[in-house]
């Protein structure tokens, strides 16, 4: 069963999110079958597209960098979920060691490690902050604007365990993407829990990986309750083969981008949308919104300009795009004071956590918000986005968020099966599976029994 | 190494809490490798008293009834513990039936029923509830003060299976104590979960089995992190044979009181407590506040007028009382708006998910406050207590609460150990352990993997 859409923008809106809101009994019990079958990522963030007559997801983030936008009101839902992810991985660990982005002067970011590293002391564990920069060679204190400090020291290998001096770790939390590629340092550390496992970074992921598995999900996902999947999955193709600068690959972009831009023009004719159609061109294995590029026909892609050329052409940590993802393109109908907003939802172990609206005073609802210029509010709501009220209107804000964790979920589980994919796909996969065997077994003898 | 410790009342607690605080990553390790041996039970709530140089649990309730006194901010904790809770029990669970206590015209008891009931819906199940009682023979709506409204169904037994009209549970959940003992109707249900277990009931439970856990567990929790177990622990002595009507059993009574008010004077003079001690004589397996008396001497107790002795012989469901636990008393210096005040906590699964003051306007600081005429009031602080703050003071709501919420954990750990225990001593018990495994590889079978 389809339920009926009109065009206005609200209407369907209401029409899509109170279906998800009357399946919730549904989708809960779905959910936990999923987690049943699947691990879910340690953490994670998705951003969300919220067009009216469509809800879907534009990114996945495995290494979310903003948990110093969650507003504390979230505080005890992080702290309850991360008991949950550490227990999941190692019930006897006992010392973490989190390797953060190697932004040391982004005071915002590293606002963001000193939240996390507080979230976990609070479930009890030991976290220390080792630094991948060659110039950290002591530990080194760091004050932030906020009042909170941290510490960033030196990593310590010694065979094939890592640490900090003095610090040895049962696991290691990476909070940086490895755009760069995995440092000779992290090799190899096979006694030692890497979390997310080295197969879930940049150097290795690819945006249409997560696509497929996502669709996958979410055909599944929209037969149980009955709506048609496409409400709430972009759309996408992929081209490889791709050179920017040398214009090579050209002409599959050309393809690809006109065949996606007229099966959105079908889907639209179907639910009578007068909006213009658009896709987004991604580097497929770029992050931190560099690489994007909105295209309305397949022209624009292949009359770039030379800072245009260059601008697409690189990602982050200098990384060279060679394969991109063509995305259906979501227009927001969300604004927070005035301003394009987007909401991005946080995540840890298969908890929703928190949230937060991206917003961009100077881009447009058809544009990437993931700017220099954007700025963070925190989700205007009383209670947490992991329930449902029934007894309110659907435009109530906990509604309305609870919706957005439904998506993010979605998104997650997506990344959980992506994950499962391509450590199966990694011959060189070194992570351990069982680094804190020997921990936990002594663990197990140490701790009294009252059985 | 155990913390100095000053007469003045709030002298001391500042010392507890603040011990308790600095433990706090040992704290939460120490509980992740307890939960990692003992099953938490499915919900339980805990009646704290704060003395000052003495903070420990008086009560340990496995069938909540206070889900409606925990403020709107607890609610996404609940779920999202309730969803936990539900992982562990039966991950394919679909259909709950809740049987509550045979209060109907108790709307305090039924509003904690209705919420209970809407967590439960948030986490994905249908609930319906079937009531015990003979005059509900067709399904029958009840409108409660604050909006909402319940619907009361008759249980219909088919073989040793249990449901209400054309619902087929995967689980029973009680909220029913059974201290009338086990109805013949909830006798051989060999098929589906029953939660939590019969003989954790107060036809079979014993405060003072419970007690005897706690103490077992408070010892190595107090080795862990250098306090006397004392601090943390009310000493207790315990008589059988008792029968208050015929004054039998009252030697018995006379010696342990004396013997217990000994060892708690040798413990005041020790840490140099000016307070006069006192004990509460219980009913061993009483609850809701009936068969308590408050005694200051062994001749309080053999003293007693027939009114008096009419009190303590009877408690709930008419249940004569024949052994009784004598508990050290504690002090309560808590108060709120000037009125004497406990805290409770709220727990599902291993966590924290809120709590109340019990306040009580008419009572000292060394009566019970669980009789008529109590109020409850929400825990005043804006973050729930699963959570210690570092950076604010010691007096800081948030602070506290996380200590309260330590200590109600230690006692629902002793719970879950009592439960063990108490499984082994049932000859009788015919709680399904795996009620669901029918359905659950049926789901198993029937959930898409997209591994």
């Amino acid at each position: 069963m389809n339920f009926p859409v009109t065009p206005a923008l609200s209407g369907p809106l209401i029409d899509l999110e109170r279906h998800l809101l009357d399946c919730s009994t549904t989708i809960e019990r779905w959910f936990r079958e999923q987690w049943h079958h699947h691990v879910p990522p340690f953490y994670g963030s998705v951003d969300l597209r919220n067009a009216g007559f469509k809800l879907a997801p534009v990114d996945m983030n495995l290494f979310p960098g903003g948990f110093n936008n969650l507003g504390s009101i979230f505080l005890p839902l992080c702290v309850q979920a991360a008991q949950a992810a550490v227990e999941r991985l190692c019930a006897s660990a006992r010392r973490v060691l989190l390797i953060p982005e190697n932004h040391t002067r982004n005071q915002f970011y590293l606002q963001n490690v000193s939240r996390l590293a507080d979230i976990l002391r609070m479930t009890g564990l030991e976290v220390r902050l080792g630094s991948l920069l060659p110039e950290i060679t002591s530990a080194t204190p760091v004050m932030l604007p906020n009042g909170s400090s941290l510490i960033l020291e030196p990593l310590v290998r010694q065979g094939n365990r890592l640490g900090v001096e003095g610090f040895e770790p049962c696991a290691i939390l990476l909070n940086n993407d490895l755009s760069g590629g995995v440092p000779d340092i992290l090799q190899g550390l096979d006694e030692q829990f890497l979390i997310p496992p080295l197969h879930a970074g940049w150097h290795m992921r690819r945006k249409s990986r997560h696509a497929a598995v996502y669709e996958r999900i979410v055909r599944a996902f929209s037969e149980e309750i009955g709506i048609d999947p496409w409400r709430i999955c972009p759309a996408f193709r992929v081209c490889g083969g791709i050179d920017f600068h040398a214009r090579a690959g050209e002409e599959c972009l050309t393809q690809q981008v006109d065949a996606l831009l007229a099966d959105i023009r079908r889907k639209y004719r179907e639910y009578d949308i007068k909006e213009e159609p658009f896709v987004v061109v991604k580097a497929d294995a770029g992050t931190y919104g560099m690489g994007v590029m909105m295209v309305k026909e397949a022209s624009d892609i292949v009359g770039l300009n030379r800072r245009q050329r260059n601008k697409m052409a690189v990602v982050k940590e200098g990384m060279s795009v060679g394969e991109v993802i063509i995305q259906e393109g979501i227009r927001t109908v969300e604004s927070v004071d005035g301003a394009v907003a987007e909401p991005v939802v946080y995540m840890m172990d298969h908890y929703v956590i928190g949230g937060f609206y991206r917003v961009h005073t100077t881009r447009g609802s058809d544009e990437n918000l993931n700017a220099p210029g954007m700025e963070f509010r925190p989700l205007s709501f009383e209670t947490p986005c992991c329930m449902p009220d029934c007894q309110q209107g659907i435009e109530a804000a906990t509604n309305r968020l609870y919706v957005y964790g439904v998506i993010a979920r979605l998104a997650l589980l997506a990344a959980s099966v992506e994950i499962e994919e391509t450590e199966s796909l990694t011959a060189s996969n070194t992570n351990a599976t069982s680094g804190c065997s020997d921990a936990m077994a002594s663990a197990q003898n140490e701790a009294p029994r009252y059985g």
